[in-house]
């Protein structure tokens, strides 16, 4: 489908620039939510920033995970989440800097796990679902260490913007469009759609009502 | 030990059947447990129902999961999932079916998951460890994601019963049992066992008292 | 860098050992926080014991784990939950043994996972993190499961001598010391920086105040 292969520099500025915002946002959740020393809020930074590449890896046997041999991997997530221990203050003066942060990298981790996916032989359906299972890894791991329901399963658009975003750029490389204009434009695509969702409270259909029971 | 490939028909039916029936069972504790809407009542039926398969198939190294290679896993746990939430409330008039589909669902998998492990060139006592160990899996991801201490941990028999029909199919297999007969009799006993266990609540030992202490 | 291979004595050695203290550890854990019965309460033990060892071989790609090739391991720690579940009052009297178990498997973990990824052929700045990760990993899943925010995430030193012990370990056998010797050191230096770190409540920093913010 696709001639990005993980090694260039493309991928390697999506996925680094994925883990970057996820590590501020790991770390900035563990100084709002929990009473974490530097070694906790760069510890959970990194864990977000790093979860969902890594189960990515571990699913296509792309082992050790590139987290492990590429140091460019553990040294992003680990300044990011320095910064956001060092400047967190400064950083929350932002609107909800940690939905925007979450998003990015929701949107970036949703095109590479469908890039890396493509590379590794999967087919297009593989590549999106994996690539949606990428985009959601890291905020659940963040959500289950620190005992929060996993934002996939609450009630806002999470697990719908990363399949879309997979879909468009699994769709647009086979037609032909050139890698850096479909990584661009479904990252882009599950942003805004995941920022709609923040912004406007868009929510998924609620079960039925059973009143038409007999 | 065992015929059985994972490409048999017997085997896919025993394993889609296991990740209905989780899938029916994640989405129904998705609706009961916690007010998630359709996505999150889908998703948390698929991780449960793909959750323990998954675990087994990276132990195994047979990777990527049988759940991205054979689209037929995520069709049937995302069916599963639906039909939960479009007849949720219908489905909860039986007798607690929530309880009978985590029965059918451990039992299904500490067959399948010998079955795999047997394969996969492992000997007969990994493949009774690893059927339990798919067999509590599903169960397991569902519990820590909505927050709740594991039914494996927690005091009703769970991963006896799958020990023992994982036991009873690897041995029935070695004396020479035809594959069907043996996955049956040792799907049935641990779905017997499990479901005993819940009608009487019949408890494993509790810790000793100290009296004796001096 | 070290001549240690994973079935030498020395390496088995110091890994059961670790699986034992985290085994005692977990059940303990299960005794004290949960009302778990036998079954909870050694399936915790297990699953303490046997995590980070797990982990570690998924991301090194060495599968089935460890844990499922070699009896020994699911025996020393089913034995070990056994162990802590029959004398676990008894237990109780000394000096917190919970603490110190879980100090010996950080300690003895870190070690045996550096070991294990220089002979997969990981460079030494892959091994300390994937030591300090074999670490933490036990711990970890068991706080996920009975729903506590991991320790390696509160404000005691833990991730910090994991990786401490680690380093110095891959350090002294790149400088040729013997490999039974720099791992005793490394691990007594892990113990002991995490002993006094539980005694005398040192912390890592906190965050900074912002106080000079205009």
């Amino acid at each position: 489908v696709s001639e990005v292969d993980t090694t260039s520099p493309l991928f390697l500025l999506l996925d680094l620039t994925g883990v970057f915002a996820f590590a501020l946002n790991g770390a900035l959740t563990a100084l709002q939510v929990a009473r974490l020393d530097i070694v906790g809020v760069v510890t959970l930074g990194m864990m977000t920033a790093l979860g969902g590449g890594i189960i990515r890896d571990v699913f296509l046997d792309a082992l050790p995970p590139a987290t492990f041999s590429d140091w460019r991997y553990l040294a992003v997530a680990a300044v990011g989440g320095l910064v956001a221990f060092l400047f967190g203050r400064h950083l929350e003066r932002w609107i909800n800097p940690i939905l925007v942060l979450d998003a990015a990298g929701l949107s970036l981790f949703a095109v590479t796990g469908a890039l890396k996916t493509v590379e590794y032989a999967g087919g297009p359906a593989q590549a999106v679902i994996l690539g949606a299972v990428t985009a959601v890894g890291g905020g659940t791991v963040r959500d289950v260490l620190i005992g929060r329901i996993p934002v996939v399963l609450r009630n806002e658009l999470y697990a719908v913007p990363a399949l879309v975003g997979a879909l468009l750029l699994v769709t647009a490389t086979k037609l032909g469009a050139p890698d850096a204009a479909a990584a661009v434009a479904g990252a882009g695509l599950c942003f805004l759609i995941r920022m709609l969702g923040v912004r406007f409270g868009l929510e998924a259909p609620a079960p039925p009502r059973s009143d038409r029971e007999a």
